[in-house]
């Protein structure tokens, strides 16, 4: 019988650590010149223009370790980051992790981490570059920063929408955020009575949705193989409310949005359900599903249809008409952002 | 008679915070054709490459609050990063800044943060192009992501050095160890007494060493000036006998340094004497100093003389000829790293 292994991380120190947990990286970009090993990496984007993303993931606000696995937190921290340079309309190429964290991880629990860390890098094709570990007096820290590359002048911001372009989203709403409503259910219930096992049967969708999100990088190909520029993007990490009240702030517009034509997918539905929930409430305010929302001219709806992944959710108004969804049964209603889930 | 002002962050949301924080960035580099406010930022470095760094800095761990201004914290997160840059020969051009922190921390004092951070953007010449804050449920973590720019293949790696190398340094080593040995001395009689005031007078340099450092721009300046590539460099944040040992491992050499040539400051030397210490060991093994070590060949002697600021403390030799130290004595010791501050 074997039992798991315990190495500590003091026995290999900072630079054994990072060999170690880094030995497996193959650089595939030619524009990587230099990686991990030196004060910084070099890149050379030849003629293309780049585009840098960052974000701080922090045990116990941004993910709880009770129901996450090390593999898939590697995975989700690269995930959406990467997410954000396609919203961009960029190709990632390559990011740098720095990772801190208490004395209760070992070198296999930190090499769990980074397997999810590379197992994204390879299926995304980016690079990892460098990064810096370091201690850390409370739980887990990471801190990924990710480039990519872009045509001169080909990227699509949040402030260019015009009134009557369509909105549309990728994918499906709502699910991330049900997966952490079961999970965080689970996890109470668990404290309360450690006899009783988790109940996720038929709860994949969900789960998923939450433990291991994608990055829409086929979105990104498919209106690129179509010739559609997207006049305004950015990816959907905090709901769609709050994103659609960004694209229409930065582009100084109002919006219709229609609840009857939200994605949201047939699982999520029946958990919302099963949990006293609205899905359409959970659509429009969870977070963490790392779609990509757009706008494009009403020229190109044709293509637009052809890929059943996009749907055309509604349409970019004045700044007057307000910013609206109008429900199945004809009403209409302010779409408010509902806060931030960080704070 | 005024009260300082505390507004909670929770009155201004996250989007407000970045706004409130960011309203006084203003962009330098035309490299920069996108800043803060989307889901990425975007560069063109024209012909040039990109070299890219990252460090994060956890509270408690690389800072303490109680003797460290925040504006100054914000300074030296960005001049750590900066350090890295132009120990690749290259010029840093622009950041990135991710912040977590707990409740405890007032927009008031996240403003003093960037204060500091943005007084570093505009010494240097970088441009703050984005970042993202969230909360945290211990203390404030900052993590800065670097890039600079460099003439294609005019980078310096720590991998180039050769044999018969001469080794300098920049400025001078130990004086932000003692700076710390001093502050954490002072505030562990403060705690046992609070009646008792600091007693920092004439410790200004040491103090400074620590609390306010500066990345070595004139030193790069100075290089490329008088036409000198170094054959090898890295930034000395860990002391500078653990940097000569990587840029020996990565070099595939051994060394000679002479404890004579090592640069230690007057003020330096008293305080290590009053602290009961060997100035020589705070040299070698004291991190923080954020000064370079790099190798040129013997032909630039000559030129390197003409800079105060440089110091040449011994020279490359070969790998079976070990990594030695002689002292002021005439006896030869071996040089080893001492350990790692941040496990």
């Amino acid at each position: 019988m074997s039992t798991p292994t315990r190495t500590e991380v003091s026995s290999l120190g900072e630079f054994g650590l990072i060999d170690h947990l880094t030995k497996n990286v193959e650089l595939q970009h030619a524009s990587t010149i230099l990686g991990i090993g030196d004060d910084g990496a070099v890149i050379d984007h030849f003629g293309k223009q780049t585009v840098i993303s960052s974000d701080l993931l922090v045990e116990g606000i941004h993910f709880d370790l009770t129901y996450t696995p090390l593999r898939h937190l590697g995975y989700k921290s690269v995930v959406v980051n990467l997410s954000d340079i396609y919203a961009m309309n960029a190709q990632p190429t390559q990011i740098t992790v720095n990772i801190a964290f208490s004395n209760r991880f070992s070198v296999e629990a930190l090499q769990e981490l980074y397997e999810g860390i590379l197992s994204a890098c390879n299926k995304y094709g980016v690079d990892l570059i460098g990064g810096d570990t370091s201690s850390s007096n409370k739980g887990l820290l990471i801190s990924v920063t990710a480039l990519g590359e872009v045509a001169p002048d080909q990227f699509v911001k949040r402030s260019t929408a015009q009134k009557g372009d369509l909105i549309c989203v990728s994918g499906y709403l709502g699910g991330a955020f049900l997966g952490l409503t079961l999970l965080e259910r689970e996890k109470r219930i668990y404290l309360e009575n450690p006899q009783v096992q988790p109940d996720l049967e038929n709860e994949a969708f969900i789960v998923g949705r939450l433990l291991k999100p994608e990055a829409r990088k086929d979105i990104i190909q498919y209106l690129e193989d179509q010739q559609i520029k997207p006049t305004s993007m950015m990816d959907i990490s905090d709901g769609l409310s709050s994103e659609v009240l960004h694209l229409c702030k930065q582009s100084q517009l109002g919006c219709r949005i229609y609840e009857d034509k939200l994605p949201i997918h047939e699982d999520a539905r029946r958990a919302a359900f099963k949990f006293g929930l609205d899905p359409t409430v959970c659509a429009l305010n969870g977070g963490e599903d790392y779609e990509l929302i757009f706008t494009v001219r009403q020229d190109d709806y044709e293509k637009l249809t052809l890929q059943e992944e996009i749907s055309v959710v509604g349409y970019m108004a004045d700044l007057d008409e307000g910013h609206k969804i109008i429900s199945k049964g004809g009403n209409t209603f302010d779409i408010t952002a509902q806060g931030w889930k960080a704070f």
